[in-house]
């Protein structure tokens, strides 16, 4: 009869004691399958323990397959099934994952790398990292947020943690559509699919509209996992160059009658990589495009909120009187990145097929997250957020175009972004220079975004796209001091 | 000159009151393109106000596109952009959202249509609703759940709200392989990939095997939004009969020789829909079936918590040698169903591909909630919150077994599940009955989940999905009663 020996001075819970003796018992052969357990009343009178140590040790030991039991009768060891440990893990595997995974999935697979391969490299000698494009995390206002949060569990929890609704937290698709229309964008919050983040916006747009071997026009170069996602969905991009106004609108109209994309794809405001913003008229002209050859506009609006100089251009959407355009938006380049908060507006025909896409794929979003960015906008702690945030931007952008001009040696050039956090940069030389430059400035302590990374065929001249979101000025300004030095010396 | 008038009493700030009359002054055409506003500080003056009041108002109004101003210039009224409102909304759309859509993403638009229509049915006099698959939200352990959430933002706020990991919060990650290895799963936290539910993995595995043209094996009945999401894929179903002890196997090695699926999907534990909870040997047969012809098997676990009767059966998943299995769980059938935490875990190979998928498609996931999870489970609430839920479910299940025995007429048959919440009702007739028979029990107060939500293919038979995880015994005995009389009448 199995006596497991128990320590009571021990911090492990007594009834986890026994269990794992009964484990060890059975893994070692002591106990054979087959052979009856002491009743737990019969046990616990003999270790002087309570019964319900022993019930709660036996029902563990059945939920983990070692007993058989049955209501009135003995528990039993179980013969255990032949369970696969990882020493017994075989190195022949069944399945060669390369070779099953889609041509799709490996190419998403193979940018995705590329793009976590270039965060990675190491920075000897840090200085300052000007490569990422996320909202300064020490300007974060997570105590407003937590008090958002609190007062929306107090106050609704349980509805909160229950499945929500897939078109998002009503409160929100409203707060949302309140922001819109301060861009100029006439929308209903009907016409609102929230999304975890304007990445699963874009997949879901892509999921509507596109097919393997569909083409898409999208800007050169553009959003890097952008790229990643429309190899993911089998599509050819087609790549429409930016100029310094923007993309070139005569290509686009040339390769739309000539290649029929079912969607073109644009950031229009502070284009990532390229800080480029585009004029009204541009804007105009586009939307008139697509309008006249009824394809699908993707207006990518990620940093929407995101403008602090010169004059406001409104949206597309704004003046898409034709139903023409998919607008996408995001808090998380303001805000909280990890909260992954999004959304599309739509048409509401198109809304209402994202809505049924968004359904069968994630069955709704993470309401409670919804919730109190919801009521972080209705206390206005979003838009005070949004004008504090805006001075130190501009700050720092001023500051990098200011250092640039002070260290850049001749033939190097640059945009002049309204607003955002990035410019892009192009050193005389060719592409190949690129990796050995990045390189160069990270053994400098200064982190670079490589500008191969934003196009589906790299040009043949170096890039790089500079962002002022995670430093301060004092580093920017050294960063372009170094910058020069690198520069300078690779011609 | 421009004076807008001021309400001090109003609860309206008074920037907002400035805003709002320029506004409304170049909405009506008082103030024309290109006239000059007064300088801040002299209308601050005029009014009585403090300047920043103006200088703010003044900033909103160019955010809005209302104002051109320059540094150290007048603020001039601009003439705005075209902008559209709903009253101007084309009737003629340029797009037609219908046609533009993928076949694919068409049909899983009817899929959740048919889905949420079946949910909306307005139900006269409700007595209980047995449709629902969601745990019972009046056993949500919400305040638990709000202190881990508390502690963790407490701890490290500002680093969960930026940018998280996309395979997931590490120590989320590491209690999910613990919780894993308890149901003898010998997992690593670095082969999870954590996901928006239970459905975002699926889609992930998806992603990463089929193509449109594919086909994948399906229990038949099998899990409703499952097949949405299959049809969102384009692959085509091959459903496989389910028989008292899980799918016929015969029927699935026959169609894997002569169809070739790309992936076998299975659901052994507490089916959805039928509750069927398969055998060791059946598990293993299953495997052992994929393995030789080399497919991978999708297990979907997601009820693996939810077994309160009779014998534990390990996951297939627990056998996988060969690295065969994609096992999917979640958290959504025991708690929180709202913070979307499921997760996929695969052979390395695998799950280094799903992670890429996963970063290119939503670039990560909600780490504030999924650290907040995993504080749950490390304080061991987790296991105390099934220990009580598991009672509660046991007996709601034996009050449904009890009362269909109690009042089911002749013919009709129902499985017995050993855990999970759902159990399978077929009635004699055929299946054009059903619809007829679901409006009947709405009339009579019960709601019903109908069969054929959960074929690719509907069956000419009447089929029930019941479900004990939102209604109480009472309700459940009283609904037992009233379908006994609507499916005597039915005869």
């Amino acid at each position: 009869v199995l006596i497991p020996k128990i320590d009571r001075t021990s911090p492990v819970p007594i009834y986890k004691q026994i269990r794992d003796a009964v484990v060890g018992m059975v893994d070692d052969g002591t106990l054979a399958a087959g052979e009856r357990l002491p009743p737990t009343r019969l046990l616990a009178r003999t270790l002087g323990l309570h019964r319900s140590t022993l019930v709660r040790a036996y029902a563990e030991l059945w939920a983990l397959g070692y007993l058989e039991s049955r209501p009135g009768s003995y528990s039993t060891v179980r013969r255990r099934p032949r369970v696969m440990t990882r020493g017994r893990l075989r190195s022949r595997a069944a399945v060669d994952w390369d070779a099953v995974a889609t041509p799709a999935a490996r190419s998403a697979h193979e940018t995705v790398q590329r793009l976590a391969a270039a965060r990675r490299s190491s920075t000897p000698a840090k200085l300052a990292d000007l490569s990422e494009l996320a909202p300064d995390a020490t300007l974060s206002p997570d105590g407003d947020f937590r008090r958002c949060l609190r007062a929306v569990l107090e106050e609704e929890g349980r509805r909160l943690l229950g499945y929500g609704d897939p078109a998002g937290f009503g409160p929100l698709r409203e707060a949302i559509a309140r922001r819109l229309r301060s861009h100029g964008i006439d929308v209903l919050a009907r016409e609102i699919v929230v999304t975890n983040g304007a990445q699963q916006a874009i997949d879901l747009a892509l999921r509507l509209l596109v097919r393997p071997g569909d083409r898409v026009a999208v800007e050169a170069p553009t959003y890097g996992t952008a790229l990643a996602l429309l190899r993911l969905h089998g599509v050819s991009c087609l790549g429409i160059p930016m100029r310094p106004d923007g993309l070139d609108l005569d290509v686009l109209a040339a390769e739309i009658d000539r290649q029929r994309p079912v969607l073109v794809y644009t950031i229009p405001s502070f284009q990532n990589p390229t800080g480029i913003t585009t004029s009204q008229a541009h804007r105009e002209r586009l939307l008139d495009l697509c309008r006249s050859r009824r394809i699908p506009l993707l207006e990518d609006g990620f940093e929407e909120e995101m403008k602090y100089f010169g004059k406001a251009v409104l949206p597309i959407k704004s003046m898409d009187a034709h139903g023409v355009v998919l607008y996408v938006g995001t808090f998380s380049k303001v805000v909280f990145p990890g909260l992954r908060i999004g959304w599309i507006a739509a048409p509401q025909p198109c809304a209402e097929r994202l809505l049924a896409l968004q359904a069968a794929c994630s069955i709704a979003g993470n309401t409670l997250a919804q919730a109190a960015m919801a009521r972080f906008c209705e206390l206005g702690l979003y838009e005070a957020h949004l004008r504090r945030v805006h001075s130190v931007y501009r700050r720092r952008m001023q500051t990098l175009l200011h250092g640039l001009r002070a260290h850049m040696p001749p033939g190097v050039a640059w945009t002049e972004p309204a607003g955002g956090y990035t410019l892009w940069l192009r050193v005389p030389g060719t592409g190949r220079d690129e990796q050995a430059l990045y390189r160069r400035l990270l053994n400098e302590g200064v982190r670079l975004s490589p500008g191969s990374l934003y196009f589906a065929i790299p040009p043949n001249q170096a890039h790089f796209r500079i962002s002022v979101s995670s430093a301060g000025e004092r580093e920017i300004l050294e960063a372009c001091r170094r910058m020069g030095r690198v520069f300078a010396n690779a011609r």
